[in-house]
């Protein structure tokens, strides 16, 4: 019997972190044959270059795809998502996989789902089913209503997709595949390479051995012309609080421009000298780089989820994680810089959290694998209601 | 105050049927000022070029957008989407307008949702909320959760989107516009033209002042490799019952190929002396033409909608229009030769039916212009669950 | 040493026929590996699906490519080659050839000519130096300009490149392949097929043993409005010469509706018991039906070149050949039924001319190959002058 | 009688500089309708935001049009003419201009020059016939060849554009609409403004009162590799040079990144004193400044432009400006930091040179204007020989 054709399309630097272990148990299993697309930003070095670590790691690249329109606002996010869809459909029909994988909820991701769809190859939509607010709620639900099959990472998650219509049958709580690397990383621990002699980066050096905090902002896009003024406030509570800082450059979004003009002002102007600037790491060094942290700060998604595996204190920053189911390792804050201060000071003198399983117990890569190879794919539906 | 600019994209003939009112309300409203886009296959002869009907009928089109692919199979569908998001999106960008409103679930809306969406402009979705299936049942709900407003034609369709985790405030059956339509030629049915002398088409010509059918029958998508056979067996039922039949040319969809290929072959071959063909006509006429039929025959829409308010005999071939809101008018039939010609000749022997008002009373276009002069229009929202 | 990837890039079915013998060198050269690109209407059907043809032939495909935009006119025309450059862009990306080539002067072809320069590509252009008129004169010289190495057909096509700048050594007269498949005819030209059993087509039968004509005539696409008024100047001749006729249907151009329309409706309503419609031929079978005809109708470049070595009487209708280099065998007239009429009844009643040389002595497929083996490549270049 | 319509198609900052004398008068001219469409970087922040200045300056702007693809390599630049192609397409599909110009020689500028030609506008090529290398070279001359009026900057040009196949009634010498702006500087030299306090930049403030220097230098894209070693020969001369230098940001274009790269990490580690860095200026304070400057290094095309009206001495780095016509105030060098510190030296401590004519005599954009209103605009033309 032919292996199924698995087509995963990774389209930016986190999406990668959230579904390598899943990659690897694709590529592992005997009845399945991976499909990698590498497309957007993660071809792109202003984003971190993560085409770099996922050849590094050894996966085959099925297919590459620039399709970033440049000016980082509305309108060219929808333009990158047309493009998108006509590459990414180009890509399928000359592949002709068995299923197509999209992730989650970055704008671009819907591309990924229409050209399976309209092409009647059965779509696999991987961490549905969440709450946040702004575009990606709404092109996170749309992908939902695309995909034929839904593996999601909580069981709060498992019953909105239910409620939004599909059949049980088609939900699996499979749990996030982040969690796995961050069970690599919690049963060993060890922050084995220095940071700054390994990347690089940009930025004054400090002693961090002692304790440093880690952060990672993202703009909102519904509100990208604040981007400048929310990036500046957690600039002046890190500053203010003179704790050692590891920051990483922010994703490609609209909005990012602003967020990036905030940092490059701040750092010529402030001359900050607890700030060190990373562009990316390779997932498992950024995970162990959180475990050692005294506390994450801004508004990433991998504060909710593999945090809330590695217990770290999280100052999460605005409503871009909004209704994201949260472990009690999270403290929600405004864009106040005086909110961010108090709450950096409070996670950094204090202990690490227990491990919370909300977000998976660290089997989901294989878990996916085994789904994928083992369930009837289909690509016609109708609503359950 | 300025005017509310709100722009609708029409992208297909039968798309202009179901709004047509609206837009004149639209037009007419003193709050509103109307922002017409015209793309797709309504700008295409092959099509019935919707653009003469809509240009003579003296609406201002404020932009025309070619985006449809050649090949009428399931890859061109997709890439024509995605040329549309990101053609509509400049249009978008440069009109500005204050609202964008995206018509039903033909598989190309998804790109005026997105082009709104992705640039923040509220999205206003019309006819969301039925059960259909195949394509346009995923990009139909996929609308529903990128659109910030839900105008939909049934009680049924209401609760549906409603329990897709939108706002009851943000959901409101104004009835469908193809209503307005049908109650007009309800109140005026006389059949004031000679439909061949006023429309040309192909085809003999025959005496069909004692009773006539009409018929409209679509490739559905998912099935388009047997958009030829299921054709056929309508040809054929169709030719045996010798009754005078007035035809109408598919629309743009995958498989319409394989449906146009049939219908030409059939009659190249078989030469049927009782069907007349037609590509178009304005919308009136051809409602009027429905009116004076003893029967219609296919899967169109207008069977379930317009024809139910008329109270025309409909024979609803296969599952395009699977769990869609039915009136009593309607008998659905499998795609097979038997089945139809019983139908049909029963639909011919019987009285018409009493109307419906399942898709709304007849004033649905004045309706939706006074919701969106006066609505609160938003682009932000989060699932009510 | 590892072996140069070519890639050529068929768009249309004459280029097929254009380039099949070079197709079949480079196969079968030990130093070259064939990449095949099939895109635009060569993937369409209803312009004769020349993919068909191709996968008979058993060439292997490296990757299609889906990119005619419906409407037949100026403007899905430039939109077309726009697609065209965007997905060609990304299949050469992906292929990464070593050369490519583009075939002579169909609007899209400066899609592939675009795709391969601007990503540093060595581009070879195929039949540069001819003239004609209208949009493809100006696309073949800009090819020309966008290309670095020339294989030309014809002693003045070299010539006249040299003179647009250049450099000698870069300009190659190998002929033209369409004459290596016409020296096969020459060789063996017995018909041995009929042409309505084998291909079906659409139209009365009649005898044609006793002599037919083969008309082809394209839009042209500058005129657009006029295609309709053009064709039916040359179907009343045909009509009226009462002689038997194979007709070929025109290919992908602006204008190409008008023709189609005037085609179909002529058939409505003239009903001519003396042509019989094709869509299309595989390429020898092509030429013995030419070879066997008394005289070519149209303006097909076939009757420029292959006609010039098979020494049939071609009627040479409008300026669509322009200043083409042509043998005796052509006879110009213009739109005029009377100047058709009278020239086709000449050419029916006349012997079949001698062979000409001017395109080539039939060996041009191996010349090209071996020089695409051992020439310097290079991407860069400056004017000669 | 209506006013002709000119639509004129700016993408990048500099082509702004080298048209805008042309735009005041088309704008001006009783006449003439300007439709100025706005594309590419000339709408990004990160290329110096073009769009401020031309809307400060008051003209009316038709179009906006987002284009380019992130990634500055080969492969996104020939997706972003692609996707140019498609756009602009529509803007004159939407606009019906009565001739559309496209500018000089940038990768993009084939775009414009596709949608007009294909759609049988009348194309006016501006700045052609000039000589460089790499991919601008090729592009030049393929819009000379889809191109119908070749209005040239110098009698080198008109000479090469008629070589190249154009009838000489179509080619007229205009000079260069930026010597009008050089000429209006050299009557009013006085630089009445400061640099940093007017347009910020960053890096060192010094003082620049006894002299300083302006470097812009642009990567070359066939060797977008290279692009940061080249950059850093530059940057070590100047800063040994010890002399104020401010200096301008890189254009979009492949291999920008590696001189952005090379810029940001030079000034990280090396911490140049002496250099100031800008984004851009409105070509009127641009040239004052380089008017007052002693020495003008790098590889721009104003060095060899606007700076041999002007007199300024030219330090011209490397093969970008090729062989295109010069006065004698250009010294050409390689990339070598030592030739260049040499130069440079040589630059400051001579007096500037006398004003040259090469490119015309200030008065282009009235000539430019009035050609444009009263020239027979065609779109079909056939080579000259």
């Amino acid at each position: 019997m032919p292996k199924r054709k698995i087509c995963v399309v990774v389209t930016a630097r986190p999406s990668y972190s959230r579904i390598k272990t899943a990659l690897t148990a694709i590529q592992a299993h005997p009845e399945l044959e991976l499909q990698l697309v590498i497309a957007g930003s993660a071809l792109l070095d202003r984003y971190g270059n993560a085409i770099d670590f996922i050849e590094k790691d050894g996966f085959p690249i099925a297919a590459k795809v620039f399709m970033v329109l440049e000016g980082e606002n509305p309108t060219t996010m929808a333009k990158t998502t047309g493009l998108g869809v006509m590459e990414l459909t180009n890509v399928f029909y000359n592949l002709k996989p068995d299923a197509v994988i999209t992730i989650a909820d970055r704008f671009e991701t819907i591309a990924t789902s229409i050209a399976a769809a309209y092409q009647n190859i059965p779509l696999v939509h991987l961490q549905g089913g969440e709450v946040t607010g702004s575009i990606d709620e709404k092109v996170r639900h749309a992908n939902t209503k695309l995909a034929d099959l839904h593996l999601v990472c909580t069981e709060d998650a498992k019953q909105r997709v239910i409620k939004l219509g599909e059949y049980p049958h088609k939900v699996i709580n499979t749990g996030c595949p982040s969690i796995d690397l961050a069970k690599q990383v919690a049963q060993d621990p060890e922050l084995d390479f220095d940071p700054v002699k390994k990347y690089g980066g940009v930025g004054p050096e400090f002693s961090w051995i002692n304790g440093y905090m880690v952060i990672m902002q993202h703009p909102v896009t519904t509100e990208y012309k604040d981007a400048k003024a929310h990036i500046l406030k957690t600039l002046k509570a890190v500053k203010a609080s003179g704790y050692p800082a590891f920051w990483f450059w922010p994703n490609v979004d609209a909005g990012s421009d602003g967020t990036s003009n905030g940092i490059r002002s701040f750092r010529e102007l402030e001359k900050p000298e607890n700030i060190h600037f990373f562009k990316n790491m390779n997932p498992i060094d950024f995970l162990k780089l959180m475990k050692n942290a005294r506390v994450l700060v801004g508004n990433s998604s991998a504060g909710i989820r593999e945090c809330s595996y590695l217990g770290i204190p999280v100052v999460n920053i605005g409503n871009r994680q909004n209704r994201r189911k949260r472990a009690q390792n999270v403290t929600d804050v405004d864009y106040n810089e005086r909110q961010i201060l108090s709450a950096i000071e409070e996670g950094i003198n204090r202990e690490h959290y227990p491990a919370s399983e909300i977000y998976g117990v660290g089997e989901s890569g294989n878990k996916i694998a085994e789904i994928l190879a083992t369930v009837e794919l289909s690509f016609s539906k109708t609503i359950s209601y």
